[in-house]
């Protein structure tokens, strides 16, 4: 199209914007990620989640291409990542139809628009990453739109209502395996699902290609469940994994791989995993009114507030964007 | 006032600003544009819109002056588009008395030092344009705060409820002179204006300074239209016009203005103006808990979006900033 | 801890802190601040709000350490301000209980964090100060928080509601005393002290280190009067000093601290003074779905709009940097 062609490794390029939503630049950890959101669509029975991913993975992708993205960023997966969110986002909260085919294309493709156009703002003039930042505010726009829009019905979000302040907490013990399974729901969610196999397949992908990755998320999954049971959170929201999925990414994002890990950044990525557990619970107050989701947005506003300050905290340069990536392939 | 000797042309300054509404640095465009407004005063009855726009424009292309900006912005009117807006809206949502007066010929003015405050970041530090993001940002504040002021009562906005969605679009056909006229109206709302005639004579003052403005203003409507009734928006909102001002401005500024107009440009420009319409909905469900309307906020965070990725998308660098005009004088 | 050795003068960089929120480097006037705290305490009978003050500073300066901060500024008090204000909030909005101190010390902790990303974008990237903005950000989100948790009951604030228009002004006459009350009350609630006495407090702390600053700080209190009726606010709201303390940091600001005292910069101070109160009424509007406070808000996001544009107003370059001072020690 348009006389550009496709590059011979486009598969490539898409697996690993599958495993970037993790920071993994690996086409196998995308594969184990693509497994896990599968195994959610085997148990839920709503294949509209796995195949909005494929297509929001290809599109942006795709439409990386056409708008001269640079062809190493596309190459490392830099695309990939935002756009599988939106795929896996607007099928999972609103009702499938063609009317919501279109609009994740037209999300997915707009997801690689505002990637480049965070990362001339964020990444080139503040020095962070933008990382899903673009997922969040795409889909939030998508998602707010669909109140106003008869053909995109609303499947799972809201209503809007006035936020309540929560009284009880009313967690009376929890058994062991109940612990665990809430752990793995933790990390699935950050594909937006509440499955424990699937918290399960992405450990294994992040295992693939980064051992301090898969033990940050751990270490995050756990912070997150102890913090918001201190806190008192609801339960029922606890245990769906949705206080957990933006501190498991803070904690790999500012532990290991936006900052050199060592024993100040290991205090500080502890100080920012419960912090976002916090924001967690702000964000889903502010939102209430208008009866949409958090998405990673907890992470996205904890991670750049943490890692803006980097130049006192690090004594040698690094590269905080995008590309950096830990380990070797 | 104060040594500063008043210039020799400040009438010519203040219908360049009312020009820029639509990016043309033409006295002549903005004469034509004043013309569309007083039409609607016409139409209404309510002339105190037409006086708030001369009154916007005055104050805030003197402030201009008063606060030392550039002789050569001053000269291109770039600090009268976003006071002629205020102007308009101020009267348009708020009763007319006493107050209504000052808070208007405040708004204006501080619209001015706006102005400045976003060039400073959005255009001097990111790249691109700050167009009506100061109006849109000032004239915000001033609508939130009249809930809170008793002596300035609200004619025509809010109330404030929570969002439902639509569940009906309810469009049965629409007869192709009802077509017309909304085409039209969806220009004239840019100047807050449900009038088609209005509509009319904006577009004859586009066609003073540059067709392909006018072309890509009303094939901007065109789009919106259509993918409003696709979609399924509130057909109340869509026959007023209320769902093509912002696609419109997206379509002259992606398509013509801001960027070099090509194939290529041409189709990214199709997918901002088709965004936009979704971003529309989306600041409707947004702003319903506080009860303002979105003014051209869809346009301007639509198109920063689609212009900060610049560098990728145009080989050659370019002006993106609010001095950039097309055609010649 | 962590090797790093508490410097010889701590008491003194907090002292200075506390100081800094009305902008003095003076450690002198940072005890009149405490005191003026203190003295709110007694009166209410609440002395959590003066042990958070105290606590909020000395967790927020000791983390500047941790995170490695400029020693200048740490020895300015620059990470104190934000930290003794979240401290005075913390208990003043939340019902004191264990949850409640651990929020705290993290909030405190967190705003010194911030800080240092607010300064690396508004500062390093747009030339202004960072002010109470990480202030406002941080407690924003502990309070919205506080929603989500039920261990974080709420004392006072909220419920979230829709904001209605207010339609009676009610003021009916005033007495010369009663509005010599408000005058300082308005100076308190920087600090959330609704006491007059603590209002003289802090005044006669600003005199020891900068009399035009306490002169800006009455005019600020004057004109934030005399507008607040002009426009009609709430009478209560008012009369407890809320529609003053963001205008009286503005003309501080906008009048002495960031620009060059001068006839227009003092004009110019006046406009921003006044419009600082219709962003009160603003961000009250705004924040009424959410259920909390709007801090600081309104001075800093005036403040940031009308010293962004000094390029144009300034014929000299000087420091809009939270390192100027004022006076000399």
């Amino acid at each position: 199209m348009m006389g550009y062609r496709l590059p011979e490794h486009f598969v490539t390029h898409c697996l690993r914007g599958a495993g970037q939503v993790f920071f993994m630049e690996n086409a196998l950890t995308g594969v184990c990620f693509l497994l896990a959101i599968a195994y959610a669509s085997v148990d839920t029975g709503n294949w509209a989640t796995t195949v909005g991913a494929v297509l929001g993975l290809v599109v942006a992708t795709g439409t990386a291409y056409l708008i001269d993205a640079r062809d190493k960023a596309i190459a490392q997966g830099m695309y990939g990542f935002n756009g599988i969110l939106v795929g896996v986002a607007v099928p999972t909260f609103l009702a499938a139809g063609p009317v919501m085919w279109v609009l994740l294309v037209l999300g997915a493709a707009v997801s690689t628009v505002v990637m480049d156009a965070f990362t001339n703002v964020v990444t080139k003039n503040w020095g962070v990453a933008a990382s899903t930042g673009p997922f969040v505010l795409t889909t939030w726009l998508l998602m707010l739109a669909a109140y106003s829009f008869a053909n995109l019905p609303i499947a799972s979000m809201g209503p809007p209502k006035l936020p309540e302040a929560i009284s009880v907490a009313g967690f009376a013990g929890m058994a062991p395996q109940d612990m665990l399974v809430i752990l793995c729901r933790n990390i699935g969610q950050v594909f937006l699902l509440g499955n424990a196999v699937s918290g399960v397949l992405i450990v294994i992908g992040l295992l693939v290609e980064s051992i301090p990755a898969a033990i940050a998320a751990l270490l995050g999954s756990v912070v997150a469940l102890f913090c918001s049971v201190l806190f008192g959170a609801d339960p029922a929201a606890v245990k769906a994994g949705l206080y957990g999925f933006s501190p498991v990414l803070t904690a790999i994002a500012v532990g290991v791989v936006f900052m050199q890990t060592g024993p100040k950044v290991l205090v500080f990525a502890l100080l920012a995993t419960i912090f976002t557990v916090i924001v967690q619970g702000a964000l889903d107050t502010l939102l209430t009114p208008v009866g949409i989701p958090t998405f990673t947005a907890p992470y996205v506003l904890t991670m750049w507030l943490f890692t803006l300050p980097k130049a006192q905290l690090l004594p040698h340069p690094h590269a905080p964007n995008p590309e950096s990536k830990i380990g070797h392939q």
